[in-house]
């Protein structure tokens, strides 16, 4: 199983903004700016839905997730893919609440996205694009 | 039919890398950093395809993107969505071949992708996240 380690890690957590995309399970693409996302464990990714609408609806008919990471001052990008469970409880939600009224006490969390990580794939513009980890 | 006008004009003309969404025919979604991105027409974006590997083969089969722009600066967000068409020859192949060489005179685009505008959606963090213009 691929981890969220080195240089992954590294650019993962330099990103402010992650475009995470779903597809309905007719096979139409969906990508919105997430803010509140950040590795959880070594195979795992944490989302917070604040807001989500289509997304949560892809996800509830189509588990599958990509998330979009770049560093372009160092030329590393990263795409990570995984799947998606919907939590609305439990230490995992708690945390997301906990995180995001941190910092907008005003914002109340839907739910929280546990993404185990099922592919890393090179994603810097060049030959080596698309090549997996 | 959505216009790239105005505000949204605006947020994607800001932008440097674009998050490039598509999804296999099976409804795997992926979704890659793309420079070269930019508004061809009022109804139209040209994508110039230089290394694109997966991002193409699902394009191929099913022929639905879904790019995402922002500016959290002026909290301004939106996602547009369109179909594609891969074009390999004729004035968009040569007009997108020019525009890498400028800069990249090594690089050479293998195709150019059209991608008439469907729908575009604000995508900022709050209610209205997900509301078709």
């Amino acid at each position: 199983m691929p981890k969220l380690t080195g240089a992954v890690k590294d650019v993962f957590e330099k990103t402010a903004i992650y475009p995470v995309a779903t597809a309905s399970k007719d096979g139409v693409p969906n990508v919105v700016p997430i803010h509140f996302v950040k590795i959880y464990d070594e195979e795992t990714i944490l989302l917070v839905d604040n807001f989500m609408n289509k997304s949560l609806k892809n996800m509830q008919e189509n588990p599958q997730l990509a998330i979009s990471v770049w560093d372009m001052k160092t030329n590393q990008a990263y795409q990570i893919k995984g799947q998606a469970t919907i939590v609305t409880s439990g230490k995992p939600f708690e945390e997301a609440v906990a995180w995001v009224k941190t910092g907008m006490p005003d914002v109340n969390p839907k739910s929280a996205i546990l993404m185990k990580v099922t592919h890393i794939y090179n994603s810097q513009p060049g030959p080596d694009l698309g090549k997996e980890l």
